[in-house]
């Protein structure tokens, strides 16, 4: 049998982590808090970023490449930033070991020391606007619009594959614009590229809306952000996009000639999603069965096992069944292993979240009939082997759009709507507490009062927020809207 | 004027920083030894890196990720690879900054020490092999195929963009087999996986060979290499696979149940290309107008010039030949800019090396005729409008062909072979020197000694070479086949 799953409801936490473990996804390795991601979850991750990549550049975005290093002294340029990151980042002081002449092994070489220490960017707004200084000078040299593919270290102290890592793998975008209005279009561009990715890629529903003060990026104007809601209640901040204002335009003295001929200081942008993303597709679709992958992103679309195994007819039927298949671009196996017997076979596509299994045997070879079974729903059913090709493409694409639903479906189920902190508190108690609009009176001190109380925050303020005149659910002060509280990764 | 590019015979590594320069391929960063990789630039690399991708995984390859710290203590668990990484690498020694204490700045904090440094990977065997401990117990888990694409970091004291940098990009396959012969076999076949691109993708003709012991990967059994000929006459070194043999395996206690339930250490190759390609492409086609690139990898293939600027006739007719290029799959961009003048615009396009420029006047719309102008031979001719998609198409394979021929050329003109010192050395002090074929007795001891004496060394025995009864040009020893020295990047 394949290795089971600790059911949900039994430990949500060790659910994750055994379908992270037993789908080959990804594992923890020797360094502290940095993961291994093995071949089956980096098919995912691949997949993301081909897509990604595609829509980045269809919003005219050209990648590049900045150094993994920053000077010390560019984190301290811009004051929010380098409170947010210096806390917890990976710092490089010597560039050469040598054999310690007491006999201890390899030892760092104190001759080797650096004149200034420097910090694997834990995210790079620092050492690309050092770099767009050189860059820019004029309005044609307007928009910037640059996106990095790289890796990046935050040395968190409590780390969960995928969701939290101190190392993680994710895209940057950076962009410089001559105009504040151009910068806040291009901010809000890319959350809904991200939405859109989230829920017609990922079939993950994403709330579109903007972070507090408090919960903005270390340096930014405005922080607006994607949030989805996962299987335990709990919401996932699947991606976000900055307007940075001059912010950095001004740590790192960059400046334009405008049309006018006036010099100015640049606008910008920031933008980001991560490897964090799998962690979130994981916890919206899979169930106690294992992985279940909507299948515009599975690296296996299509699975094909013989019963009770393989054989010259069956194989010989699959050949031709995966070659139809491919010819559509869906992307097709055969599990030909002779060791191994059906059922296993079963659970194991089951475990990898493969979309659709077709099973066939003798008896279908001569009925011109295959076994179609479908991961999302785990139904069955005998399909005629003629119009099987289409059947499968339209089943496909059936998942796509089942899998959307069935989340939208959930997270409407777990949304709330709630004017006074007894009922807060109580939907925070549920098992499956949710998403909770509720009035919140604008100010910090509110916010992290009630999180010291609940543990939830204020994920977003939607940002088709209606506004509608209420009081603080704390503090009974007017407020204009609903904002988005909840419990969070 | 676009700016212009010092000659090759006046100054070749000015010309070279020139190119890359002015053709906003790359630049330095803030941080030694590290280099900012320009959009432009970082296309040529996608479009690299899409075709390898393509050919490893034809080759039944899957990529992977691997943390990119390594525990200082895993580098010095085969002896030979700590000796050759560990006087160059950056060690992370801390994990936190704090606010001075006394007032200046952000500072290291001293309590935040980790246990044990960390090293930024200079190359992965180490935190992989370790890793391919949970992942192997038996055959059935052989051969395992992986690849990586991540950035390195080796502390270089002398860089030259693209060439030789601190922090560079590269991809690198581990993989793992239950024979010798079988591992023997995979490094063969990535060597010329390797050539294939090469030639077939850079027009950059290799000689395929294998190192010899001193020039060996540290760790390797056996390191096989490409070898370029660059236009000064230097050898560039531009991708190796290595034959590891049982050292990683032994190293970090790798084994497998075989066939025959007997436990054996598991067999290791590893293969790697980096940016450094992008630093070969440009020194093997490039001239003293700028940069030429091979169809295949160029970012941009055609570009429109209307002649003498826009108008709503020419914008049209370029619209209507770039839909049907677009159709063809050719990277087409229409040069609009009203600001810019057509000589302005044809200098730039050569130094971009973009392969083909098309010419668009009001006559020629008249006369249904087309200027066509190809970047390698920079000649010029008129063609009628009436197929000129298909003479598009055609003049982008003659070009990528005419390269590769050329270059096979100039490499032929300034290949060597030679029986003495004396010639040898004359032939180093050619302003081209080239490949030198000659007897070398087999011992690092005159390979080092010949270094000394005249700077080249040996390339590789060619996987070709034949034998033939010779005596070694330093020593007179005898010697049973030519390799192959030069002078090298």
């Amino acid at each position: 049998m394949a290795s089971a799953v600790t059911p949900r409801e039994e430990d949500y936490s060790q659910w994750y982590l055994d379908i992270v473990k037993n789908a080959n996804l990804a594992s923890n390795s020797a360094v502290r808090g940095c993961m291994v991601i093995k071949p089956y979850g980096f098919g995912i991750w691949e997949r993301m970023q081909r897509q990604l990549d595609d829509m980045f550049k269809e919003t005219g975005h050209q990648n590049a490449y900045f150094p993994l290093f920053i000077p010390k002294s560019f984190l301290s340029k811009e004051a929010e930033h380098v409170e947010g990151f210096a806390k917890e980042c990976a710092v490089v002081t010597h560039h050469r070991l040598m054999n310690d002449p007491n006999g201890g092994g390899v030892v760092v070489d104190p001759s080797a020391k650096l004149e200034e220490e420097l910090i694997v960017r834990p995210t790079s707004e620092t050492i690309i606007w050092n770099t767009y200084r050189d860059w820019i000078t004029s309005y044609r040299d307007l928009p910037l619009l640059v996106n990095q593919w790289a890796n990046v270290v935050r040395w968190e102290m409590r780390t969960r594959l995928f969701l939290r890592t101190a190392e993680f793998l994710w895209q940057e975008g950076h962009t410089a614009h001559a105009t504040a209005e151009e910068a806040q279009e291009e901010t809000l561009q890319m959350q809904e590229v991200y939405a859109t990715f989230a829920e017609q890629y990922m079939a993950m529903p994403v709330i579109r809306g903007v972070k507090t003060a408090n919960e903005r990026f270390a340096g930014a104007v405005n922080t607006y952000t994607i949030e989805a809601l996962m299987q335990d209640g709990k919401a996932l901040q699947a991606g976000t996009s900055h307007n940075l204002g001059q912010n950095f335009a001004k740590a790192f003295d960059v400046k334009f000639q405008n049309e006018n001929n006036k010099e100015e200081y640049v606008w910008a942008t920031s933008w980001g999603v991560s490897t964090r993303l799998i962690g979130g597709l994981i916890m919206t679709h899979s169930d106690d069965e294992g992985l279940v992958l909507p299948p515009k992103l599975a690296p296996i679309q299509v699975i094909i096992v013989p019963i009770p195994k393989p054989n010259e007819a069956l194989n010989a039927k699959a050949e031709e069944l995966m070659a139809e298949l491919k010819a559509r671009g869906i992307r097709v196996q055969y599990d030909n292993d002779k060791k191994k017997r059906p059922g296993f076979k079963f659970a194991e596509s089951e475990l990898k979240g493969i979309p659709v299994r077709l099973g066939l045997g003798k008896r279908d070879l001569e009925n011109g009939t295959i076994e179609v079974a479908r991961r999302d729903t785990k139904e069955k059913s005998s399909q005629s082997l003629d119009g099987i090709i289409d059947h499968v493409e339209q089943l496909l694409e059936d998942i796509q759009n089942n899998l959307l639903q069935r989340a939208i479906d959930f997270r409407e189920e777990h949304s709330h709507i709630v004017d006074t902190m007894e009922e807060f508190q109580a939907i925070l108690e549920r098992d499956i507490p949710g998403f909770i609009y509720a009035h919140w009176d604008g100010t910090t001190e509110t916010e992290l009062k009630i999180k010291e109380m609940t543990k939830a925050t204020i994920r977003c303020i939607p940002n088709d927020a209606k506004e509608e005149d209420g009081k603080c659910i704390l503090t009974g002060k007017p407020s204009k809207q609903r904002v988005i509280f909840a419990k969070a990764y």
